[in-house]
């Protein structure tokens, strides 16, 4: 039997039930990933995932990620890959809604360890 | 070194380079995974992935997914996953422009092979 239910997410429904900024809810699994759904305020901490590649799908605000030799904008309708050993900053000057993809494995700041970092919860 | 470049992508920007239906384009790579973009209107194929679990996340228009047993309608930020070994039939009223996760081994029409049947590549 499959774990996985074939029914609808509708993505406004999942967001309109996150009430804390950098905490990851998870809203999907396939393949040994997660979908996961977060918002986003003010500035994270920089950090990288030694072995879990990332992705970052904007669906309201702006995002900017920063890396250690630039910075990429993501605006509504764009999305980044962070690829695992890179070290990224996320940064949300208004709030901003976030889809993100990645392995199941994945810790929300990745190899640092402080008072943002949160297990994932399904909603 | 890393393969996979922190670049921006842009749904709107790459959908518009899109001018088949039916025939996903690779836009994205991560943990062994593509996140691909495709456009579709009319009705495809009755299929399945035996060992891939398939998500679509509605980007602009309506998609209804036929199950065996019942029938989701996607409209824009919805997802469903479709779990391996589930029959499914995509169906587009309209144009509907469609971001899929999945595999890299998937193939679009499964375990069926047709005139549908088509490689992926990058664009």
């Amino acid at each position: 039997m499959n774990q996985i239910a074939s029914e609808k997410v509708e993505l406004a429904e999942k967001f309109s039930l996150i009430d804390k900024y950098w905490s990851p809810k998870i809203v999907g699994e396939l393949n040994g990933q997660y979908v996961k759904l977060a918002k986003f305020k003010g500035e994270f901490v920089w950090h990288q995932h030694d072995n879990e590649d990332e992705l970052f799908l904007v669906v309201k605000g702006v995002l900017k990620i920063k890396l250690s030799d630039r910075e990429l904008t993501l605006r509504e309708g764009d999305f980044a890959v962070i690829p695992r050993g890179v070290q990224h900053l996320p940064i949300a000057d208004e709030e901003v809604q976030v889809l993100m993809f990645e392995p199941k494995s994945t810790i929300n700041t990745g190899e640092v360890t402080n008072e943002l970092t949160t297990d994932c919860e399904w909603i």
